[in-house]
């Protein structure tokens, strides 16, 4: 039911088509972040027509509201949110440690206090596989433990935590119309990392999520740990590197070995009036858009590119008007899809990695040019 | 160029076609209202989609930001906001006067600072025509004074006021392109009404507008203003009452001779998590709708209702998601250009007069019916 077959290799690049319940995803895939059962300010007709594929949803926000039993007995989450492709829900593990207000952790589990009222919960490898069990997304998540990253002697602790939990949540699984994936912790320790990659490829999973990157560390220490599990992950399981996705991470991390990536960034982004473009990241707030008549970027061909103005767009963020997120959502997540799509086809006629350098060079503005015309 | 050919009556009611540079209207038609440029969280798309033909837009709001003369830099309104079908600007005097922060009102124009940072700034006929000219809408308004309905006796000085600017805005008109529509004023004095009806009508105007009501008076004070005018305005000339748009105002208005309304209401109660419907006024965050599989109203046609079920539009209300203000909007919307358009059939068939009471029944949830199932 989760084949994954790799069609096209270019140095560690791979290029694959993962077979769902839900339909094919092409990979590398770019996922939208659907955090509370809708990508924030855009339709599933909009979603679809940027080119979306696959979507993302997070167990600890559906558990807690509208809640995953209420949803099970509407159908599941793609009848629910109207999203009839691919989903892939997390294990509510980042979301606890990240957002609950209090939290504490024993090797059975977590207690928490929910983020919206502060009423008690307890998630646990079995809970967390039984709330996604109920949401019912095509790819789901063991349950794991994403260690402080600023408290390095923890991060053993908690990666054989995570160990047990990915035994754990194997064997909860019921369903088996659900890719499980199971997650590699160890924070920016590559011995850690190893040691980790290795006993989560030992074990039955559909496919292997890399969490606890993009938490604080610095790039070159993400394309480190990406560098030192390379060679010790199966090479016919899909590969999650969870969290992330600016543009540059997604050649930096394709570049290595990576198939699917999710972020929040291109809605939080559009929603604070910035948009991706090959020109940099532009604040379209900037008084220079005022009377641009160029589209946000030229070479783009989504909705919001093909039909309206830097200085519209700039008007409706001056304005406060909420069509802002929406039309500037729309651009973002679809030049995130279509970067995917753009480098997948490069792999497929072999001139990914000849092309690295350059789409580097195009892509790298989350550094230095921010707000360029 | 704006012929108005009136193609079937029934009773008062008239069913027409009015041409304009932008395309046919067919009245009785409802105007969405896009205060700055934009139906607010609605793309152009979705409103094209939703059934929309008119779509109003504000003078004051543009003049102020982004400016008249930068929006006809880059095109006009059509251009800047990418609705390239007929679209309707008032003459700004409404809004100086329930908006701006202070104003000041003499015989030649209104001095007023702007809401957005108090600014001074000065509306005379002429500048409003101007202003209306650079943004370039298809129905443009004579400037008026919509007087204070709790002060009556101020009422004449306004309605001849008013009269005196529809004679200024006439003459300072230079474009041929854009149909000018004298404003009837006069509050709820039945006698100042028919006097301004006469007057504006003596005038070579491209309509009638009817303002200065929806503005505290009882409903049954603006039928009888509309009673009493009715038979001293020009057959032959489109009848446009300014601001009022629920169901039951549309039924009413028809009933009355109006061709054409607009109301912020749709997209204001949307934003309130309220949607219209045959089943009464219905309030999304309420709990009954938690698991309810129907749709907003199972006789809708438009996308959110086509797509969405009522439990999943109040899981994005309680959960404060943006997408549920654009879905209710979309479906308010529709919900009264489809009123319309249904009134229109009527009309042609020659079976709306009948109809009436039986649509006033479904339709008449303002009042008692609020938060029905």
């Amino acid at each position: 039911m989760f084949e994954f077959n790799i069609k096209a290799n270019n140095g560690l690049a791979r290029a694959a088509v993962f077979h769902t319940p839900h339909g094919l995803v092409n990979t590398p895939v770019f996922a939208p972040v659907g955090t509370q059962a809708t990508v924030k300010t855009v339709t599933p007709a909009q979603l679809s027509e940027l080119g979306a594929s696959l979507v993302l949803s997070n167990t600890y926000h559906l558990y807690l509201r509208p809640g995953d039993e209420l949803i099970a007995k509407l159908g599941g989450l793609h009848e629910f949110m109207k999203w009839p492709h691919p989903i892939l829900t997390d294990s509510g593990g980042y979301q606890v440690f990240s957002l609950a207000k209090t939290r504490k952790i024993d090797s059975e589990g977590v207690t928490f206090k929910s983020h919206i009222d502060g009423s008690t919960h307890r998630f646990t490898p079995e809970k967390s596989i039984q709330i996604q069990e109920n949401l019912g997304a095509d790819i789901i998540m063991a349950f794991d433990e994403c260690a402080d990253p600023n408290n390095p002697e923890y991060i053993r602790t908690a990666m054989e935590r995570t160990h047990a939990w990915a035994e754990r949540s194997l064997k909860a699984q019921s369903r088996q119309d659900q890719a499980l994936f199971g997650i590699i912790q160890g924070g920016v320790n590559l011995d850690l990392r190893v040691e980790s990659a290795n006993f989560i490829s030992s074990l039955p999973f559909a496919g292997i999520a890399i969490g606890g990157l993009s938490v604080g560390e610095s790039k070159e220490d993400m394309h480190k740990v990406l560098d030192s599990i390379n060679s010790h992950l199966p090479v016919n399981k899909p590969r999650y590197l969870m969290g992330v996705g600016t543009p540059e991470d997604l050649i930096n991390g394709i570049a290595r070995g990576v198939d699917i990536f999710d972020c929040v960034l291109p809605t939080r982004l559009a929603r604070h009036h910035s948009a991706f473009s090959r020109h940099g990241r532009m604040n379209m707030m900037n008084a220079t858009f005022a009377s641009d008549t160029q589209p946000i970027d030229v070479d783009c061909q989504c909705y919001t590119c093909q039909t309206f103005t830097r200085a519209y767009i700039r008007h409706l963020v001056v304005a406060k008007e909420i069509l802002a997120g929406t039309l500037l959502s729309i651009h973002n997540l679809h030049t995130l899809v279509e970067l995917a799509k753009e480098i997948r086809e490069m792999i497929y006629q072999g001139i990914f990695e000849e092309n690295i350098p350059r789409l580097l060079e195009i892509w790298k503005f989350n550094a230095n040019k921010q707000i360029l015309k």
